[in-house]
């Protein structure tokens, strides 16, 4: 799958991190397993699941497949999902551990996400606190997906983003990653408290 | 192509930012085209347009082709172009808002630009605001564009190089990106303002 | 050897740094020897020694072989040792000079460790001073091997990691080391005293 | 040539910089040739030049062969020059733009260098300020060379390092680019004057 190589190449699916999961035509969600190397897929590192996330064989998914199913649930377009763990992504949302989403604004990139036709829109991410709860997890961000929503972050864990196919969901999350490499950087000289210290 | 692959392996076309041409010697221009990783071109992945951007056939060219036309206008012993995304251009542009050229001193690579015998000299990379209208982002470019310029940025977006050919082209990207990346860490200590954030 | 070219890719073994051991079904240690390439291993790059670290060939093994030595006495479920050096590591224990420990809380990569079922637990890394007294090295930190315990920090020089088998001894150092490398970044506005500069 | 490939992976010669040589048997020097990427060197690359620095074909060598033949001069046993260009050693040698040399201590990568038997023994590299005249610059570093020595900086602009042979200098490079790295992130908090921006 030269795609999970891609992320795995930028470091953003480090040991057994992330999971990439696509929406077959008659339905199924095929997805990764869980405990295995991101970057190195087999035959059998994929299982599928059906719409409520019941496994098709007698292996268990991993825990988060049941975010991978609320967003095909909410977006029917949808038909990739891609979850990974950058250094990125971890600091910045730790370090601003008061925020409820990153805005992103003055980049390029934010053209790539419907409904932005300039740099100078805005693209709020939702930013929502850790939890090993994935029902926790699920209820809060079920509510903050709004239509033209492509990416969310979970606070010191990672990005989820999501797309019509696998190709555009890796191109998305590129773009984002991108992003929040500048804005590390940018927000370097801000003193802003660092709540999570 | 081997320098697209050499340019993506530096991170400077993520998702499919980027767009590189050259001028071919019955003065046409084959340029990449919008939509596509630029570190994977295949035979479909670059289309040729005439001297005033207009496409040889059905497809449309990137908005920014009129940026690459401009270029080979005003200067005719150029034949490649690159444009550029690196998370050092984006930063630096931005984080210093109020400035309308970058000056790079004190590198053995300036050697690389024309008229420059010594790391000692003085070049000056002219930085433009960013515009979603390429005609106004060419009418603020073209009268800054002297002999021996070689590259431009734009801000929050990315750079431009052009030489004689493609190699030379990737090459000064290379230099100019090098130099970017030492600004970044020198320039890390000032505290000047920060005007866009 | 595919997990020692990973380890390379991302610089954790530039030069001749690094040693990797794994434990033979025999009880003998397959060892690394000293002043080779860690990432291009080849057939007469790894030698063994008895489970008192005594070759079993005419070579004189690396002086760093106790050090695996002790971590197979105290883990009789270990079966694979990684020692990395990284400028993350090698950053981190010098800069906080005076820690005998690293504290590292709130990250997803944290179940990884046994005994840890939230990314909300606390994982003590222990820092020891360096020596090139390997008796003195081993002698400080034997008292603090904790059965759970699967990674150590040698301040200035690198870090240690161990574990059942070799591809998860690789993944607990790209855990580990996606850790420090947070840290780093999140650490840097904090303005604690410097101590060994 | 794998060494150069390792060294243009890290970017340690990007565009046409650096340049590698060897001490042939014959006494013959072989030396890379100016305006070509380091990374990806053919059988046309590389040209041979006497003792003296004259060059035994009808190319013109690279101005600074003269700086490899006055290593080869002061050290018989050395066989190996590397130059390399990276971005830690330009804005390390510049922002410190006082010091004649950079003390490096504490770092196990010192007993990689000859006299060296522990971390805690102090390596100094010596800085000289970068020049186009290679007369001038020879003539600033030949009183510099101490036996033990085995790498200088030239302000600015790069590293040399020297050895028995090729792979013994390419692993001192990777040595000290390391502790290059180390040593920009340490020094950073640091509230030294920065002279040169």
């Amino acid at each position: 799958m030269k795609n999970s190589a891609v992320l795995a190449g930028h470091n953003w699916a480090p040991a057994t991190a992330g999971n990439y999961s696509i929406r077959l035509p008659d339905g199924l969600i095929a997805i990764t397993v869980s405990g295995e190397d991101k970057g190195d897929l087999g035959p059998h590192s994929v299982m599928t699941v059906d719409a409520g996330g019941k496994a098709t064989d007698h292996r268990k998914p991993s825990a988060e497949t049941l975010l991978h199913i609320k967003l095909y649930e909410h977006y029917p377009g949808c038909h990739a999902v891609l979850h990974t763990h950058s250094v990125a992504s971890t600091v910045l949302t730790r370090r601003y551990a008061q925020l409820s989403h990153l805005t992103l604004t003055d980049y390029e990139f934010l053209k790539l996400f419907p409904g932005i036709a300039s740099h100078s829109a805005k693209l709020e991410i939702p930013i929502i606190d850790n939890s090993q709860d994935m029902q926790a997890l699920s209820a809060k961000i079920s509510p903050l997906l709004s239509p033209d929503m492509r990416a969310y972050l979970i606070r010191g864990h990672g990005l989820y983003v999501w797309s019509e196919n696998m190709t555009l969901a890796r191109r998305l999350t590129e773009a984002v990653e991108f992003m929040l490499s500048c804005e590390l950087e940018l927000r370097r000289e801000r003193n802003e408290p660092i709540a999570d210290l």
